[in-house]
């Protein structure tokens, strides 16, 4: 078992984006249920991500959505970021919510949607270049929802050359992160459906392409810790979008479903040597009943202990046992580190970070909620749709 | 093989109810695309609806959805309904668009939440009352995100609790469906997720209480066809609504998924006599990127094919190669059925009905949807808020 | 958080039985791994069984299965479990693997088939009064692999009649437990697919059938602990077959596969007042590649751990956050007593119990693994087929 | 739509190949239910392969599968073949069945177990140069049941090192198929689980390494028809495993299942330029209670169909709607070909050939089966162990 001290330091070293649209209100198509307090732009969104990093430590990135993030003066968004203390992170397009969009974006039949689609993701190019962020997140939901509706082929074709456009655009130290999604808002095909998909895409257009993992974007009973242990193989793992699901891409606070998938995912993280800043660890969530920040708090926290359950597992007992195809062995070394309860560890940890051990109580001590619900009266909500 | 003439006389006596909803817009989470001539309010979606009946001669009921087709005089939307040579199917209630229903609707931890939802369902009585509907239609999107938000079996007491009150409630001709979902909205537990469930409360209440099966709303791998005919068995088949899906409950039109599995689904129904006034065949669907009122000509004409095929199976020689134990001849006879092109028979049924042969040309030549797309402009479409 | 002692008396009074075949070799369709020192027959298994309960204390009774633990002399047998210190448990009847069951057995098409299934389930509630087993577990593999196959509803009838044949024989402290199964060795319709059929069934029959949840025969996404606070708020909960599974019926070691899942069940479990001797706690599992014994210990701790944990919730804190509406409170409540590590209290209960902490190392310890490889030289070892 | 002519020449083109092991015993984990007249040798099961190919005239090649069809002449089998009319196809190998394989073939701890399979691999294609056969098709049942029983990536190494050593070996006119496969017989993790695995290894082989698709081994929900168009596109589809299934691995006859599916897959297999002798059409399957040789005969017939059905396809109009983004008119167009009996079609080409219209009767009527159940008695019926 690895050193307390180590452990310790690969968690103050591991950081967690918060996504800006965690903070407005979000749904189902059946009902938005709106909550006091929610930020009207994306300024109030930046403040309350901000409350995350302070009471975490850990969460020192905001990732944005445009247009829903769109400001008219980025380097002005990401000054009031860094008086915060924290700061921009991924840039996320959006190509999925014009009407043109309606029968996909980059590939859909009507040349001119294409067009306009890729420039948009050109656009968000622009944004990094303003807010000095790295890394642009690539997600579409284009596919169709009735055999025969498109030529599956062509919409790869076309999926190529609005990917190798953006590729070329992007600066020498900018990244894109390639998300794959099974279904959903499509529900015949998708256009990326899955990593395979993905991957090919990234290998063939070079190293500033990499594939980012969607904890809720399977298919029922894929292995998702193989995909990643895989892609790392391969240095094709870009990084997460963490949240959980039971059903379908449910968006529920990641570890909430499924911990000890959380656990396995990040074992093979530290077992091929991701956890390092070239793999971004992001949260993709949905606080559709939950309040929002403390939604995210419990996350990151939840991201947290899963991590340091991974560090604590005995890597040498673990290997000796695997060379001599000792099953049960093998597995109880395993399972001996997920058993064991890690919240005191990260109590200490934060201890030590000069944070309250407990940062849940701290946020909910900290009167902040009260303060925005009374606050933030009129405007309109920031949700998905803003 | 049977008659040609019995065969089509059943097809004639099938009648295939639409929804009002499927007149207005509807999409996913991400996004609803408008789409132009959409209904305003309920009056103009019974005018879409009387479409749909006057090119396929088998779908003379609409049905309600309340509140989104809340009216001030329900007698006068019957007299509409009337006049254009439809009437009002079955009433479906709608618990799940309000506020208050975040954490539930009839199993909300709050007896003042469950007082409201419980008067909304006998506000459905009322209108079934005042349409002279004898159906109600009971969804419940209820349930949980969380492990242990709520109290599972004290929700099942409290669903029992509001089903008494409705049953007791409903006229001596009126019966309400019960519809099971596996999940959506609700992501970890759903209070009515399964048959078993539906069905289990349904026979304590007695004989006005039936089952309805959603055909998107089960697990992947279910099959389908097999509760239809455990609950025709029982007694407590009350209806379907159809759609069709490839992942979860995806709404696509009926039989464009797996065309095969919606005439084995009416192959049960017909051999356990459930093809009567007794079983209401329902559409629910949601026309998300094509036209609404062709989608559900298409969505009838698909019902009408898979239950064609089904009335050509040869149930006698079906029997025998059971009885005999031939797995292949059985299976042949039944695939003999479904390979067979029913089109030009059912053409020829409605030429016979004095309609026009192919329903999708007569109302795409018949100018309808120029007329409403040119005059419908201004108001606040329909959709699932309204 | 209920009291310390209060917990390990509930601990010490939960039994875990094993399943006699899990001493036997076992595999897939492509192979069965065969292992040293395997038993040869039913009094080599009951020894087997005998050391799991010897080193955790709570694995008093074995399950035999009908005919491959078929003896001359039954009382003898369980003479001989008495002697190693447990008892004869549920009796499993097998009527899946005589070549006239090929389409079936109480739901075969030909009646003479269908007469000499029943006959053998007879024939196990005649070893039941020879053994003193008070419990028969009735699993069918009946089903049909093609569409048209035969008649569904036909074979629901024959179902009906066998069922309850088997019924009226039942003694007055006797009870059969109808199992459920997804799908396999059937691949179209399986006969008792779900738990609403058992149920169903259950219900007409009376209070000596109940349901037994196999935790491994669900579709995808099947939330299990609904299931099993629904049949308890019934009285219908008969027993567990416990065993995990990341596909399909996997039959792997309890919890290994999603602990979480295990405690939220043990949790309805414990919130239902399942936890008594009313409902049976029993292993079904395949140890394909793990050594046997050591594989049934370890599930039974699994089983020991998740209900430890289900017994640390602190209900009342629980149901004050759940009547508040409280999502992240209520879950905070749920996911402190499963963060908890039980190990230690364990181990302080087995110390209490005159047994060693570790049972994986006393077994280990024990040499008996390497005298049964070395005296179990010849024969033919047990599996499913004897 | 095309021509009549050009549909039955293409048609007439398509070969379909035939499993050894169809003819033998299969079943599954519970039971093997023997047949009669079921082969004894590979000499019996090319004979029964030769039937299929008399009746339907476009199964001329038979897969063989080592080591269940070792002889000690490869060159008399492959004469023996000749024969009959038919010819020797690819050749399957089997690391799989051996107690050594427990924990792995390729990819097990021990490299003294690696070097057997591999050189197992390399007896293969020695096999493949005595008996012409072009293809060597490669699946590994390797992978893991417990969560850290084994390293996920290492395995991958060990795994690339075997295909590496094989891809070597390979003859100009020689090339290899990766099989994949979602679970079963291993339980957690799956060594080549997904096209995208499979597709990353062979990328970097080169040409002769390419995947082949088996339409049983996806997770609930996948879109075969995409990765079928996917690999096309990539030049990296090598030909089809066909079968069946609503669950799992089923293997069920081809089309048995979802006829539509396999319809959707034909259309792309056509649509990209797939139906040429480079990409290999197989069937792989289980007759476990229907008669082996009818069965593998509806099975090349159901493949005929969807194929008719794809090529009737009106790509012109489907191409125009497409384009103009109509929806349910370009699905309309699909579905009309889908929808067409194409039964007398084939009828007319079987005719045209010199065949009986009606394979499955033809082959019934011959008295073969009788032959067959008659001469073969005594002997160790094939099946899977042999």
């Amino acid at each position: 078992m690895k050193d307390t001290t180590e452990i310790k330091a690969a968690l103050r070293a591991q950081h967690i984006e918060t996504p800006s649209w965690a903070y407005g209100n979000s749904g189902t198509r059946f009902k938005v249920f709106a909550q006091r307090g929610v930020p009207r732009d994306p300024y109030e969104k930046l403040a309350d991500a901000a409350q995350v990093h302070k009471y975490t430590g850990v969460a020192p990135t905001v990732a944005l959505h445009i247009p829903w993030d769109k400001v008219d003066d980025y380097a002005d968004l990401a000054r009031h970021a860094r008086e915060l203390g924290v700061g921009i992170g991924a840039i996320n397009s959006n190509v999925f919510q014009d009407d043109d969009y309606m029968l996909g974006s980059v590939t859909n039949p009507d040349p001119a949607v294409r067009r306009k689609a890729t420039d948009h993701l050109l656009e968000c190019v622009d944004i990094m270049d303003q807010t000095g962020s790295d890394t642009l997140k690539l997600w579409f939901s284009d596919g169709t929802n009735y055999p025969g509706q498109d030529d599956i082929r062509a919409r790869q074709d076309r999926l190529a050359e609005a990917l190798a456009t953006v590729y070329e655009r992007l600066g020498e130290n900018q990244r894109f992160l390639l998300e794959y999604k099974l279904f959903e808002p499509a529900f015949y095909t998708t256009d990326v459906p899955d990593w395979g998909t993905a991957y090919a895409h990234c290998v063939k257009l070079g190293p500033k392409a990499q594939v980012v993992v969607d904890t809720g974007h399977h298919a029922p009973g894929t292995n998702i810790e193989f995909i990643v242990a895989f892609l790392l193989r391969e240095g094709k793992l870009g990084g997460f979008d963490f949240n959980s699901r039971f059903y379908a891409d449910d968006d529920l606070m990641v570890g909430a479903a499924d911990p000890f998938q959380l656990f396995r995912i990040m074992f093979e993280v530290v077992r091929g040597g991701g956890l390092g800043p070239h793999v971004a660890f992001m949260l993709d969530q949905c606080h559709n009943i939950e309040p929002k920040i403390p939604g995210q708090i419990r996350s990151v926290m939840n991201v947290q202990e899963a991590t340091a359950k991974a560090l604590l597992v005995d890597q040498e007992a673990l290997s000796a046992a695997q060379q001599a195809g000792d099953v049960l062995g093998a597995n109880a070394v395993f399972m001996d580190a997920y058993n064991t309860d890690v919240r005191p560890l990260l109590a200490e940890l934060r201890t030590e970070m000069g944070l309250a051990a407990d940062p849940m109580a701290a946020y909910r001590d900290s009167g902040y909620h009260e303060k925005i619900a009374a606050e933030r009266v009129g405007g309109t909500q920031a949700g998905w749709g803003a």
